[in-house]
């Protein structure tokens, strides 16, 4: 079992770099085996070039190393924090992508301008506060997630209907049922972070997609009636 | 014969990733047989990588199914709209490449600046307005066609000189005299957007191309007595 | 003499594609035989991968074809009027490189911001102004070498120091001794015009490299004291 | 001996264009053996595909070249003021690479925007002041090394914090414990000037990380208790 969740954390941090939302080491994926509770992560620092599926390192959701011979992610308690409060979610990644990080550096929320980004996220991809000194201080990495876990939950978001965000002055984190959607959504962001600079630069005052055809787009995907693809 | 149009319509999908228009399964292009009335379309969803010639959808002008076991595209209806109105296209593609929604995200109508966008597309690009609340959500994606159609009979437009558009808050539709031209045409709308994004910001208010230099443009390309290439 | 002409010009062509400089057939290379006065162009709107030596159209400098069943390049009476007028070069390009295109879409000369445009460009990049109805209804193609030679005239620039500008609405020509030197030019004014757009976009009112420092950067380069390199 | 550090300093050289931050022969890799006080540099505007380790020109710390038959990099002596001021540093790289080109010609510090940036540079990168004409006149480059030497002197600048800084109107230098780190470094730079870019295009007033969020990120990879990565 361990194996096989190890072979898909692998090649879901592989495909990080294969989509171009990676320099160097700076981003990692993980997915959680719901059962067992154990979370399979990057290990901190290594080279995708030079990364193995033994390197994947196991741990609990106390964050104790279960398996592996290597640190993991530094950022491995922010995963662990968005797995405990999101009981849906199933993979969690987190990047430096270029475009996520200009919203996240500028400290502002991504508005909904249209499909790209509605047929994801239902709504605006919100940009999380800053922690407090003190936040930083003690716990930093736990308090990240916690901090992603309070604006979801202040601002009543779902984090199945909206699966990533952008923390101030840092980047983005995504998630999904599973790594690989996880990276998934990661793309998305990344491509819809983009289209959102370009749209304000083309016209700064354009105006967010209408409620309703966020509605017909989100569901015609995700919701109960769902036709787009070949699952329904 | 259906074989046949299954393979252009296969081969003009798969220039689509190699053109850099494509994210994930974002776009569709699609061909019409005049004569038997029979369109050829990618199924919905799909990955690139695994799309076959086997795997394309041939449907009727009403939409009925005639060959293929899997769901087309959900942009369907809306190529369908376009083949009813414009009698003389042969071709459709619907992509979300990253300028040209820029710009259906901004709401605005692109400008001729310069021959680039001249030697292909015969005027501004229009952006098609928004539908309704009720338009979408009742037959939503012929509606898109149909919105189309209207903004180029309304604005006297000839869908042969001006062969794509792009949607407000969604993305752009092109089309041509097969399946390739269409895909050609989403290639250019792309870089036309690029290039006059990028023109603005180098001087916010860059004036139009003379008229009388988009006709020598356009002319000498498609006009009667066009002397570019090599079949003059 | 012809053969290795035709296979320079061709080797010249391929190099733009492999630069980034090119979409479909949207640019060409030429190179003149100074002692024979005839000129070899790439043929009109073919395709790069399927172009070979032998398309390659050989003229002289009236315009007559001496060589070659191909229609030679639509501008080629633009080239014909730069190896007219400045009598030191020995080849020519033009694109639709996306950054250059902007600065001729915006109409404005592109100043020299730093050591990267100094190293090749003298001074200010010039944007040629554009053709009156008159030039472009007769001679079109002609009147826009003359209108380059013109202002190049009229602005006392030297064709060697500033190997290259953009023409209003349309997109640049660049020129060196040999056609592969004329496509190094392209690569630099695009990258030139690239910088330009990105030092404004930090710093609307940057100021233009101090004289003492252009004259330092082009003379190490290209003037008699000249220390870069390896041919000193 | 010096053969490892000639094949050293060549393959610091080829991750240049590698990496993206090269366009034609616009930068150069050195590295010093500390010991003997010796600099490998690559030569002269030799085009990077044609490049071999034998090429490699070896000088000592008075611009005096020891071994190798080709002129050494023109920016020779800038490196070469860099390892005599800044004496923990044992690699130094230059390049033209784009975004950091436009910080350089816009005339401005980059502030620290994120955590990107904080976690290879503690505190803005600077932009040194242009040379005057007098020295540029007489010892431009190694004047060049001088001006970053007293900009980081006078504003009490650690320069193993801040390994890296643009000049005005022309471009970045990066520097490191080897010449591999200062391309590593020269890569981070790239990418943090594009980020900021594209973080002022989103917010124009977009402030600078909190400094305690700086302090954590640089000292959780530098600081004496680091804990990013397998070193530790």
């Amino acid at each position: 079992m361990l194996e096989e969740l190890k072979k898909r954390v692998y090649e879901a941090n592989m495909l990080l770099p294969k989509y171009g939302l990676i320099t160097f080491t700076w981003g990692n994926a993980s997915e959680i085996d719901r059962e067992s509770g154990l979370v399979a992560i990057k290990p901190s620092g290594v080279e995708y070039d030079k990364l193995t599926p033994d390197d994947i390192v196991i741990l609990d959701l106390d964050g104790k190393i279960v398996e592996g011979k290597l640190n993991p992610s530094t950022d491995t308690p922010t995963h662990i924090e968005l797995y405990k409060a999101f009981s849906d979610i199933g993979g969690v990644v987190h990047t430096h992508s270029t475009h996520a990080v200009a919203w996240a550096q500028a400290g502002l929320d991504i508005p909904c301008y249209g499909t790209t980004h509605a047929d994801y996220f239902y709504g605006a991809i919100p940009c999380i506060r800053n922690l407090t000194a003190e936040e930083i201080e003690d716990g930093y990495e736990e308090n990240t997630g916690l901090s992603i876990v309070e604006r979801y939950t202040k601002s009543d978001i779902n984090p199945k209907f909206v699966p990533g965000c952008v923390c101030k002055n840092h980047g983005p984190f995504t998630w999904g049922k599973d790594a690989k959607e996880a990276v998934h959504n990661a793309v998305v962001l990344e491509e819809v972070a983009r289209m959102a600079i370009l749209t304000r630069q083309v016209n700064p005052s354009a105006g967010e997609t209408p409620r309703y055809m966020q509605d017909k787009h989100f569901m015609r995907k995700h919701g109960p009636n769902a036709y787009y693809g070949q699952n329904n």
